[in-house]
C-alpha cells in the first residue's frame, strides 16, 4: 500500500464520521511511513482463518475486526498463543459470538515473541505540537512511567538520543540471550512518527503498544491506534509560509529597532513623580536619563516638573516612536484606539489586570485589545509587563538599572525578575546588558519576537530569558535551536513543576508545558538550563569570560581535606569530570608539591602553593600542559590567607597572582577562582569586592564556594560538548 | 521443619564445606522464617515425578538438583510449564542427562503465575551489617534498578515503608485484574529476611529472585539462593552485650567530658606562636584565651612568650586533662608510649600523614598507633582532625571561632569543615554553639562517641554533624534514631555520589557506604540528611527557632509574579506544600487586599500590604487563624522598599513591624522571612545586617531569597511529620 492508501484511509475515516482507525488500518498507514508493523490479514471465515494460519506459521494470535470495536482484551476479543487448528477455529467462533454485531471479521498475525517491550507514540502538544514518545511498554508502562519525549520534526541523532535516554534502554543492547535491538527499525519507527505528526495534522495521536524487540533484534510494531481530531485539522502552522513568517519579523525586528532606539516617547498616564516609593512610568524615564524627546501624556496636568504635558496623543506634535501606557486597565482599550488613530504603532502597555487575574472582566478586556490590536496593526509589548532597559539609549521603563552597556541581553515574561536579574548580574558578576525586554502577557509580541530581534542584534552575544509559557512552540524550537549556534540561549523556564506549572498559568496566562516535554526541548536545542535568576547569572559569567572550553575534565586546586569530598559530590551532580590523576602526572606535582599536609589527588590539596607562589606558578604550569585536564578551578579560602599578613593584604596578593602571573603560566586553561569566607568579622569579608574585582577585571569567572563555579562550568562544557556534537 | 532444622542445615553446609544452599535446602530456610515459599518437592525417578506432578496440579515446573547444581538456566536444567505426564517425562530425562554426574535428583514445583515479580533479599553492608533489599524483578532487575532498602533489624512499619518506597510499588496494587499483594506476607518476607540476617552472621548474603504475586494476591518464593560467609561468621557485633557497650560508652562519656572542661591541657609540639599565619596549637589556645593551666611540651625551648615550656610529658608537674599532640607524624607513636607512661589518658592528635594519605607509610604508622593506643587504653581524638571548640571553657585547638556559648553541637570528620560551619552559622545566622568536635581518622573514638556524649549533653539542644563514613554503622544507626527523638540530628553526608565516595576514601580512609544504603539510614532514622555546610546552617537556624510545627501546609506572602511562580516550584522540589485557597479564604483576602496589582492566590502577591502594615497586620491575622495554613513565610524585597522613604528606612520599618506587630497577629504560627537584594548600591546593602538583626533577635529564621527558607521549613516539617509518626 503506497501514500495513495494513506490519503483513502483518512477519506475513509472522515466519510464515517469516525474519530480513529481500526487496528489494521492504524497498521496500515503505520506501514506506509516505514513503521515494520506484524504481518496480518483479515479473515472472514474459519477455513480462511485457518489456511491463512498455516501460512504464518503456528503459533497464531486472533483478534475481533470491526470499526466499533474498542477495548478488546476486557471484551474477550483476543486470542494469543494458538498452537493448533482446533484452537483456531475454537477462538475464532468464541471472538465472532462475544463480537456479536460489531464484528466485521477476524484478523489473524503470527504470535511475536520477546521479552522486550515498548511503546511509541505520537500526540499534539499544545505548546510545541507533534511529538513522539518512546518508552518502557508491557505492563510495567503505567507504573514505572520510563518514557521520554522529542518534538517533532526528528532527525536521525534525535532519534538515537530518544532510544538512548529512558533508563530502560539497556533493553535496547545485548539482554539475557536476546540480540540487539534493530537500530535502524527503531529509527524508522521514531521518525515515521515524526513525519505522520507533521504531514497529518488531522491526526491527534498515534500510540503502538507493544512495540516488541524480537529475540533476533527485529523490531514489530504488534498493535496500535490511531485517534483523529475531534473538529478535524489543527490550523497547521507547520504549513505556513516561511516568506510569510520572515516578512512578519522583519517587521517586527525594524519595529523593535525603532522603539529600542526611540528618539520619541509618549508615556500615556504619566504622573508627577513622587520623590520616594515608585516614581511613575514618566519619573522611571526622566530618572534613568532618557535623552530623546519625551511627551507625558495626562488631561488633569499642564507639565510635569517643567515639561509640557499633552491631554492626549492626538494633541501631540508628533508621532512617537514609542508610546508607553500606564493608564488604569479599563481605560486601555480606548488609549489602544487613539493610538491607531494618530499613527502610534509600537506600544508598551505597563498595566494590569488582564488575562493574569484569571478572572473574567480581565480576560475579557485582554481579548478586546488583541482585537483591536490587530485589527490597527498595533505591535504591543505587554501588557502586565515592565517594557524596556536599553543603556545604550538610557531608556528605562522600571525603577534603576545600572548605566554600563555590554553584551548580555534578557528576555522575560516576568517584570519583577527584568528588574532582579539584571541588577543581580551587574551587582555580584559586573555583568552588563545590551537590552532587556519584559513582555508580559505578550499580546501581540511574545518570546520568539524578541529572540528574533536579539539574534540580529550585533550589541547582543548572549541571551538569557526567564519564561513561563510560549505561545508559538515551535517557532520558538526552530528559533533557538538556530539561535544557540551562534549565541548561547540560557532559559530558566519557571513552573517545572507541576504546582509549579499551576501557578504560572495563574500568573500571565499561558499554559505551561509539562516537564517532560521541556526537558525534550532542551535537549534538542542544547538551551542551557538554570533553575534561578542567581544561577543564571553564575552561568553566563562563565560563558562570558571564558569562551570555548575542550571538555569537561577538571581539577580542582585548594586547600581543606572537607571541601576535597564535596567537590567530588557537586561533580558528580553536575556532570562536571573529576578525574584520578595518572601515576605519572601525580609524581611530577609531588616533586612541585611538599608532603606535608598536601594531598596529591584530584582535588588537589595544598597550601603550601598558597603561600609560597612558586609552587603555585609551577603547579599550575603544569595542569596547564597536561592532556588529563581541560578546566582549573582555584580555590581561595579568605578566613586561612587573611592571618598571612596584618590586615589581610595576603588575599589581595593571592589573587593578584593567580589573575596575573599564575593564569598565564596555566597556559590560557580555562580558569575559575572560587573565594569561601565564613569568619564573621568585617576586615575579612571587605576583601572580598577587592578579590571579586581583581579576578572579574581579568576576565576570570569568580564564585563564592565550589559548587556555583562546578555548576557553571559544568553548563558551560555541556553546551560546548552539544555544539562540537551538533555542528560536527 | 523447625528451628532444629535450621541448625541442622547449617552444620551440613559447615561439614561438606559448602558455601550455598542448594535451592531446596534455601527455601526450607526461608520458611522457617516464615516467609512463604513455592510447594516442592524432590524426586528421584519419572513415576515418583509424575504421581507428586498430579497431586499439585498442572502445569509444573522441573529443575535440576543437586548440591554442585548452579546457573541452572543456562546448563538447560529448568523447564517450565509441564503440562502432560508425557512432558514431565520428557523433562525429566533431559535434565538428568545435562546434569550428568552432578544429579541427585529433580526438584518439582506447581508453576507459579503472576505477572509482578519482584525480588528480596539481605546482605551485609561493610558499614552498617545485615541489611534487606527489595525491589521489582523479573527480567528487569537489573535494567531498572528500581530497588531500595533499610538496615537490619526492621519492624512491620519500615518494612511497609520499603514496600512503598520503590517506584513500581503501584504494582503491589490492584493491578491488570490482578489483586492486591498480601501486605502481612509482603512484610513477612521482609522480617523474615531482617531476623534472619540478625540471627546468622555466618550467612552473608540471601537473594529471592523471582518473588512472585500471584493474581490473587498471595506473595510466594518461587527460587531462592542462600550464600554464606567465606571465611565463617563475621565478628558477631549484634550479640555485644548492650552493657559492655554501655560501660564503654560512659566512660568515653566522663573522658570527654574531663576534656571539654580541662583544667589543664598540654601541648606536645608547641611552637612560638607567628604574628601572622597559623599561629600553632599553643597559639590557638591561648589566643583564644584558654584559662585552665597550659604547658607547652617542646625540648628546644625554655618558655614560650614567658610562659615555662617543659621538654617532655615526664616532666610536666602533673598529668593533664588533655593532651595535644602537633608533632610531626613519624614521632607519635613515641609520644603516645610517654602518654600511657606518665598516666595521660586523653589525647587529641592534630598531626596528618596517616591513613588518610592512602600511603602504605602513613597507614602503617596508624596501625602501630591504633596498637599502642588500645594496649595502654588512650582515648585518642584524631589524628588528622582540628579536635575541639568549647566556648564555655574557652577551649579550641584552632585558629578562630566565636567566644558565645550556645545550644547547637556539631561533630566532624573533617577539620576544615568544623572551622568554617561554626564560624559560617555565627556570622551569617547568630548561631551558637555548646561544643564542637573535629575527629579525623578516627583511632580510636568515632562519631558515635562524641553522639553519645552529646545525647547526654544538657547544654545541646540540636546536633549538626560533617560525616563521611562510620565505623560501627550499627551503633550510630541505633544511636541516632534514639538521639534523633529528642534532639534534632542534621546531618552532612560527604560522598554520597560515587565520585565523591572515592574521595572519601581517600580523605580519612574510612569506608562510604552506597548512596543507597545511606538512604535507607536517613528513612529509618529521621535524621535530617542536607548537602552543604550552607544548608546545614539554613536548616539548623529554623529548628533552633521554630520549635514544633503542625504540618507543611505554608503559605507565602511577598510581591513580585515571577516570585509566584519559582516559589511553587520551589515548594514541589522540597515537598511542602503550598495549597490553593479555598474560594471563602480568598474571599476574606479579597476584602483586606485592594484588588490593583494584587493576586489573591497562593502565593500572595501584595505590595500594598508592605506599604500600609493594617492590611499587613489584617492578612497575618487572617493567615494565622485558618486551618488551611501550617506556616507563613513573608518575602520582602528590600530594593522595592528602599525606594518609599529617603535613606531606606522603610526597610527597616518593615521589619519591626513583622517582627513585633505582624508576628503577634499571626498568632504564634511558624513564622519564616525573606529578604532579596539585587541592585548594585552599597545604600541598600547596608540595611541587610540591620533586617537580619531584627528578624533573628525576634527568635524568626531569616534567609536570602525564598528557596532556602522554603528548603529549611520542608526540612522542619518532615522532621516533625517523621517524629508524630514514630512516636505515636
Amino acid at each position: 500500500m503506497n501514500m495513495l492508501g494513506v490519503a483513502e484511509l483518512i477519506d475513509r475515516v472522515k466519510k464515517e464520521d469516525r474519530l480513529s482507525l481500526t487496528e489494521v488500518e492504524s497498521k496500515i498507514l503505520l506501514s506506509a511511513y516505514g513503521i515494520p508493523v506484524v504481518e496480518e490479514a483479515v479473515v472472514t471465515s474459519e477455513d480462511e482463518a485457518v489456511s491463512r494460519s498455516r501460512e504464518m506459521g503456528f503459533p497464531v494470535v486472533l483478534k475481533g475486526h470491526g470499526a466499533r470495536l474498542t477495548h478488546k482484551t476486557e471484551r474477550g476479543l483476543v486470542k494469543v498463543n494458538l498452537r493448533s487448528v482446533s484452537e483456531i477455529r475454537r477462538a475464532y467462533r468464541q471472538i465472532k459470538a462475544s463480537a456479536a454485531e460489531d464484528w466485521e471479521g477476524c484478523l489473524i498475525q503470527p504470535l511475536v515473541e520477546g521479552k522486550r517491550e515498548f511503546v511509541a507514540g505520537m500526540f499534539r502538544d499544545a505548546q510545541f505540537g507533534p511529538t513522539v514518545m518512546f518508552g518502557l511498554g508491557g505492563i510495567f508502562t503505567e507504573a514505572l512511567d520510563d518514557v521520554a519525549f522529542r518534538i517533532a520534526p526528528l532527525f536521525d541523532a534525535q532519534a538515537d538520543a530518544l532510544l538512548d535516554e529512558i533508563k530502560s534502554s539497556k533493553l535496547l543492547g545485548d539482554f539475557r540471550g536476546e540480540k540487539v535491538a534493530d537500530r535502524a527499525q527503531l529509527r524508522q519507527v521514531l521518525l515515521g512518527l515524526s513525519r505522520l505528526g507533521m504531514e497529518h495534522p488531522e491526526i491527534r495521536e498515534v500510540d503502538i503498544n507493544p512495540l516488541i524487540v524480537m529475540p533476533d533484534g527485529r523490531v514489530k510494531a504488534v498493535d496500535a491506534l490511531v485517534v483523529f481530531e475531534e473538529n478535524g485539522a489543527k490550523p497547521v502552522e507547520i504549513g505556513k509560509r516561511e516568506e510569510e513568517i520572515e516578512k512578519r519579523a522583519q517587521e517586527i525586528r525594524q519595529a523593535l529597532d525603532v522603539a529600542v532606539n526611540a528618539k520619541s516617547v509618549a508615556v500615556v498616564g504619566a504622573t508627577r513623580p513622587r520623590e520616594y516609593g515608585y516614581p511613575g512610568m514618566f519619573g522611571c524615564m526622566r530618572n534613568y536619563g532618557y535623552a530623546g524627546r519625551l511627551y507625558p501624556v495626562n488631561p488633569k496636568l499642564s507639565d510635569i516638573d517643567g515639561i509640557k504635558a499633552y491631554p492626549n496623543l492626538t494633541a501631540l506634535p508628533e508621532p512617537v516612536d514609542l508610546v508607553i501606557v500606564a493608564v488604569p486597565a479599563p481605560f486601555v482599550p480606548d488609549v489602544l484606539r487613539e493610538c491607531i488613530a494618530t499613527g502610534n504603532k509600537t506600544i508598551h502597555i505597563f498595566t494590569s489586570g488582564f488575562k493574569e487575574t484569571g478572572e473574567e472582566a480581565g480576560i475579557r478586556l485582554q481579548e478586546e485589545m488583541k482585537k483591536i490590536a490587530l485589527e490597527g496593526g498595533l505591535r504591543v509589548i505587554g501588557p502586565n509587563c515592565m517594557g524596556f532597559y536599553v543603556p545604550k539609549t538610557r531608556l528605562l521603563t522600571w525603577t534603576t538599572a545600572p548605566k554600563e552597556s555590554g553584551s548580555v541581553a534578557f528576555v522575560s515574561q516576568s517584570g519583577g525578575n527584568t528588574q532582579d536579574f539584571t541588577n543581580y548580574a551587574a551587582r555580584n558578576y559586573g555583568i552588563q546588558f545590551s537590552k532587556a525586554f519584559s513582555y508580559g502577557n505578550a499580546l501581540t509580541l511574545d518570546s520568539t519576537d524578541f529572540l528574533d530581534y536579539l539574534a540580529h542584534d550585533d550589541e547582543t552575544k548572549i541571551i538569557t530569558m526567564y519564561l513561563e509559557g510560549v505561545k508559538d512552540g515551535r517557532r520558538f524550537l526552530k528559533l533557538v535551536s538556530e539561535i544557540n549556534r551562534q549565541k548561547p540561549v540560557i532559559i530558566y523556564k519557571g513552573g517545572l513543576s507541576e504546582t509549579g506549572a499551576l501557578a504560572v498559568s495563574s500568573h500571565t496566562g499561558a499554559l505551561a508545558g509539562g516537564e517532560k516535554i521541556w526537558q525534550a526541548f532542551f535537549r534538542q536545542t542544547g538551551a542551557v538550563l538554570v533553575e534561578s535568576l542567581e544561577e543564571m547569572a553564575d552561568v553566563t559569567l562563565a560563558f562570558h569570560h571564558l569562551g570555548k572550553t575542550r571538555g569537561r575534565k577538571t581539577t580542582v586546586l585548594g586547600f581543606g581535606g572537607g571541601a576535597g569530598v564535596s567537590v567530588a559530590d557537586n561533580c558528580a551532580k553536575t556532570g562536571l569530570a573529576l578525574p584520578t590523576f595518572s601515576p605519572g602526572l601525580i609524581n611530577e606535582l609531588r616533586k612541585l608539591i611538599p608532603p606535608a599536609g598536601a594531598m596529591i589527588r584530584n582535588p588537589i590539596d595544598a597550601a603550601v602553593a598558597f603561600v609560597n607562589f612558586n609552587i603555585m606558578g609551577d603547579v599550575l604550569q603544569l595542569l596547564g600542559k597536561t592532556d588529563e585536564i581541560d578546566n582549573i578551578i582555584v580555590s581561595v579560602p579568605l578566613d586561612w590567607l587573611f592571618n598571612e599578613e596584618k590586615g589581610g593584604g595576603y588575599i589581595e596578593k593571592v589573587a593578584l597572582y593567580l589573575a596575573g602571573e599564575g593564569r598565564k603560566r596555566a597556559g590560557g586553561k580555562p580558569m575559575v577562582a572560587v573565594w569561601r569566607q565564613y569568619e564573621p568579622r568585617q576586615e575579612i569579608q571587605r576583601w572580598v569586592p577587592v578579590l571579586k574585582n581583581i579576578f572579574l577585571s581579568a576576565g576570570i569567572p569568580v564564585y563564592e564556594g565550589v559548587p556555583r563555579a562546578v555548576n557553571a562550568l559544568a553548563k558551560l562544557t555541556a553546551y560546548d560538548a552539544f555544539q562540537a556534537h551538533h555542528n560536527s
